[in-house]
């Protein structure tokens, strides 16, 4: 899906070059069926494939120098690339870009966002699961890591921001949540407009452009999702099978659930963006087709034409430690 | 809704009695509306109401003893009620059923155990939202006590369970949740099927019968479940109402609708279970109707019948504590 979904992509980004990494006897033949790709390609041979089920120790160990998936990534750090996209191994290829491009100056750690479709259109949501657990500043580097990432993609000056947090009042949120909460009330100079915690709900309200939350509870909340896409989808596929009239009423609404489906479709959102890297790489799902595929290079090329690290680093310069001392007052639970 | 609530669960309950606790001010004047409730029920009236915006230590302090929330939790506590069902406060219901009730025996921290609706019909969902973080032991005990509430609301001799985990390769996982597979792997005499790890997209499918995880990421879950659940439902009403063929259509297909609405119907799982404490608690969401405050009497109502906490007695005793150290080996991430 690799190279059809490359090749979509450049109907809609027509000046769109590919340099292609990959194994030449997988790939040179087949690239003579996409003629319109070949010709703004170039193919670099490599001896090297990275496995999916190796695990980011092994795929270094294998892979430094002389796989794929890392000289797609040296690339981006040589500067031929503007952007690495991939649909292997998540966990090698979140490894081998710290290890290649290394974080920006000031930022501690990589955070995966994914792009969320919502009620009132789309959110970045991040860290989706690059670690586990975040500290008060890892919220507020993620905050305007997916803050940047939202004035790249959306068509806003200063995004909204919400800390993801349960609002259940005796247990008013952790301690981290509280304090990045604080520090990004105080930094009101930041391209960013922070509007408190959030809950679960809210993240397909569209209550905010940028829910941040650490990458478990990220993980959790993206899975809990689609498998809840999913489950409803199945029930209504179950509904409008089972009578007669239900399946006349279903032909005759059937744009309305072509719609629907077109609305759900997860190809739309495909690609997790590794964040916080001097370099932008983009995770797509392994098991999309040629549409998810060019949605997640699509991804790339708007970030990279909208200068997403640059748009980092203002903040970054913006940027004022906050106190992260005891946090005593109270923030609102939404 | 209480009222009309708690009449309607005596139709398929009906040997149900009530102890209503109130303010005889504003509840006597409306049970004489139903007489059908107020002939198996006894009043008590109840000088302070905990209010919604209380915190849980202001609950305590202006509540203990006279309100109508800790009387309803005393009378369980005394042995003259079965179960207290509130749709106050939570936190409130939560720090004064810790405080009254005390948690059982070899139970460190009690859970809020939710009723999920999957593809293969109904799981528990534990912790939604008591306590945020959880460390091993506490995960093995919550998965002991949503195993009995299976056991005693699911037809099943060994409820499935597994720990709610994230699959990316390079995090595999907390320790915590690491030790808590492996203690639940040795302690195969427990009545429960440990099944190892499970991710987000599991919940809805119903992959077993017992999803264990700690209080910030499964009140993360549940309330991101919902807010997909009804992003679709907007969705799709927008899709039927946008042609004359899809209304057409729709109105073809009203009773597949209304069985995908029944489905997705919070109210048929309504109720939050307050597991590990000497007696049971329910919360009943504060904004159902009285068909939701009927689920959550009926919920009650089924685990003392089918005594649920004799059943989490059972499994703590043949419980073994399992090796704390550090865990080395590799468990599977599904």
């Amino acid at each position: 899906m690799v190279l059809p979904g490359a090749e979509l992509a450049l109907v809609r980004r027509p000046d769109i070059t590919y340099q292609l990494f990959g194994d030449e006897a997988v790939v040179e033949p087949m690239l003579d069926n996409y003629p319109r790709l070949k010709e703004v390609s170039t193919f670099q041979h490599c001896e090297v494939s990275v496995r999916m089920d190796d695990k980011p120790s092994q795929a270094l160990r294998r892979g430094r120098r002389k796989s794929s998936m890392w000289r797609a990534i040296e690339a981006v750090k040589n500067g031929e690339a503007d952007v690495c996209i991939s649909a292997g191994n998540t966990g090698a290829l979140m490894a081998m870009s710290k290890f290649c491009l290394r974080t920006m100056p000031g930022i501690e750690r990589p955070a995966i966002a994914g792009i969320w479709p919502t009620m009132r259109g789309e959110s970045v949501v991040l860290d989706i699961g690059a670690t586990i657990g975040a500290d008060a500043e890892q919220l507020v580097d993620f905050a305007m890591m997916g803050g940047a990432m939202a004035r790249a993609l959306f068509d806003v000056a200063r995004p909204t921001v919400g800390l993801l947090n349960i609002g259940v009042e005796e247990v008013k949120g952790l301690e981290a949540i509280r304090v990045a909460g604080r520090t990004l009330r105080e930094n009101d100079s930041l391209s960013l407009d922070y509007k408190g915690f959030v809950e679960g709900t809210d993240i397909g309200k569209g209550t905010v452009d940028v829910v941040v939350t650490e990458g478990f509870s990220g993980n959790i909340a993206l899975k809990t999702a689609e498998g809840t896409a999913r489950q409803i989808g199945e029930y209504l596929r179950a509904a409008m099978n089972r009578t007669i009239l239900a399946k006349l009423g279903y032909l005759l609404a059937r744009s309305a659930f072509d719609r629907l489906r077109e609305k759900m479709d997860p190809r739309k959102v495909n690609g997790g963006v590794f964040l916080g890297l001097n370099g932008i790489v983009i995770k797509s799902h392994g098991g999309t087709d040629p549409i998810g595929f060019a949605s997640a290079v699509e991804l790339g090329y708007d970030m990279v034409r909208n200068e997403l690290l640059a748009k980092i680093g203002q903040d970054m310069a913006h940027y004022r430690r906050g106190g992260l001392g005891a946090a005593t007052e109270e923030e609102e639970v939404r």
